[in-house]
Parts: C-alpha cells; structure tokens; sequence
C-alpha cells in the first residue's frame, strides 16, 4: 500500500518513534499523545480492519503491547484498537493504542451507553452468531 | 480465584452465553451490552491486568476476537482492554471488549483529549522507555 503512512513507517521512508522492532511488529510513541507514554502496536501486515489481518501475523501483538505497558510504568490503562471510522479509526492499516490512564482528564476518554435487551432477545442473537463462526 | 466473576463464568458455576470455548480462551456474550453483538473473550487464565498473564495464554485471543468480530457482522467496531478502575476496569480478570458501533449514539463512546509534547520531551521518554523493555 504504497499510500500509507504506517507503511511507509514500515519502510522508514518516514521517521518514528521507534520502541520495537521485529520481523512482524513494530511499535512506536504516538506523538499526538492522549496521555505520556501512548504507544502504537502494529502489524507489519497491512490490512485496514483487524479481521483482515491473518491469524499468524497477530500472534506476537500482546506480548509486545505488554512489553510496551510495563515499559511506560503505567498503572491504568487502555488497549484500544478501532476498525472504521465511525469506531474513531483515522490510519487504515490496524493498529493497537496501548493508553496510560493516570488521571481522570489526560488519557482515553469513555462512554459506556449500556442497554438491558431480554433474555430471549440475546438467545436468539447467540444463535445466530455461534451459526456464523 | 474462588470469587472471580469470571472464573465462576469459566468453571461452570455461573450461566453465560457461551461463543467460543477452547483450552486457553472463553468468549460470550456481554449482558449488558453497548450494542447488539457485544461480546467478552478471555483467557482462562486467571490474571486482573493484562501485564499478569502470561504470552503463551494470549497467543489465541486475538483469533478469536477475529471470529466474533466477523459473526457479529458489524462493519465498524472496536476491541478494548482496560486495566485498573481508573481505566474503566470493573471485572479484575483480563477481558477484551469486542464492541460494534452501529450508529453515532450506540457502542464505545470515545473522548480524544490530543496533547502536543515537543520533540525533546517525546525523545527524552523514548529513551526512558526503551530501556525499561
Ligand atoms: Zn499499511
Ligand atoms: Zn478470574
């Protein structure tokens, strides 16, 4: 994908942060931080969505995300990986944020708009995902 | 951890609505969901952030987040880890959130407070970071 910039990170035609490096994975400070020490994860694989990434190519991720956790001395934080853009996805090529939460105003921010569906409403939706995997 | 809501949910001794089970990983449905097809998976290890399980338990995960993610048929979703109360972390044993975002008001509301270090600063805990992995 000769258009994205995570690819062209990739390359090193352009220049980043650089934390972590394999034959896979790299990983590298977001320099438009949430909050000190947001980190980008990605797969050398590029692919938009994370179901278009192939299971081998995912395999090492958490590892490195944790490697990258421990590193930043954080206490709480947030893995976030977004798929299209109304989920807030900007770069087209999957990338997990790992996100130090150290206070209540730098960091992730979150909504969490819980619903109460019955029983029967969630039975019916098991069954049908359960016939699609 | 004899009261670990989720190690009950994997010991049997709790119902849940049950996606995907194998050795390492559990998978079901989120009853109080942020959209239709909100799910949970897992490690079956017990662990409350993501830094205290161990890599050979995570290697599947992603895998399966991957099959939810494609039986739910959402088109934009995202995937979040939280660790800690500050970070939204309510259950102490590791879960990844598989959450579609149908719409601007259902799924994952995200805040994006961007901060904008300078180059020194950002370099400073590039170093900083890289020799604490
Ligand atoms: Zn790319
Ligand atoms: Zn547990």
């Amino acid at each position: 994908m000769s258009s994205c910039i995570f690819c062209k990170i990739i390359k090193g035609e352009i220049p980043s942060m650089k934390l972590f490096e394999s034959e896979k994975t790299l990983a590298f400070l977001d320099i438009m931080p949430l909050s000190k020490g947001h980190s980008l994860i990605i797969p050398k694989h590029h692919g938009g969505r994370l179901t278009d990434i192939p299971d081998d190519q995912l395999v090492e991720i958490l590892s490195v995300v944790k490697r990258i956790a421990t590193a930043s001395g954080a206490e709480n934080y947030n893995i976030l990986q977004n798929n299209g853009r109304l989920a807030h996805q900007v770069v087209d090529h999957v990338h997990f944020h790992m996100i130090p939460k150290p206070n209540e105003t730098e960091g992730l921010g979150i909504g969490w708009p819980t619903s109460n569906p019955d029983k029967g409403e969630l039975q019916t939706l098991l069954e049908d995902m359960k016939a699609k995997m």
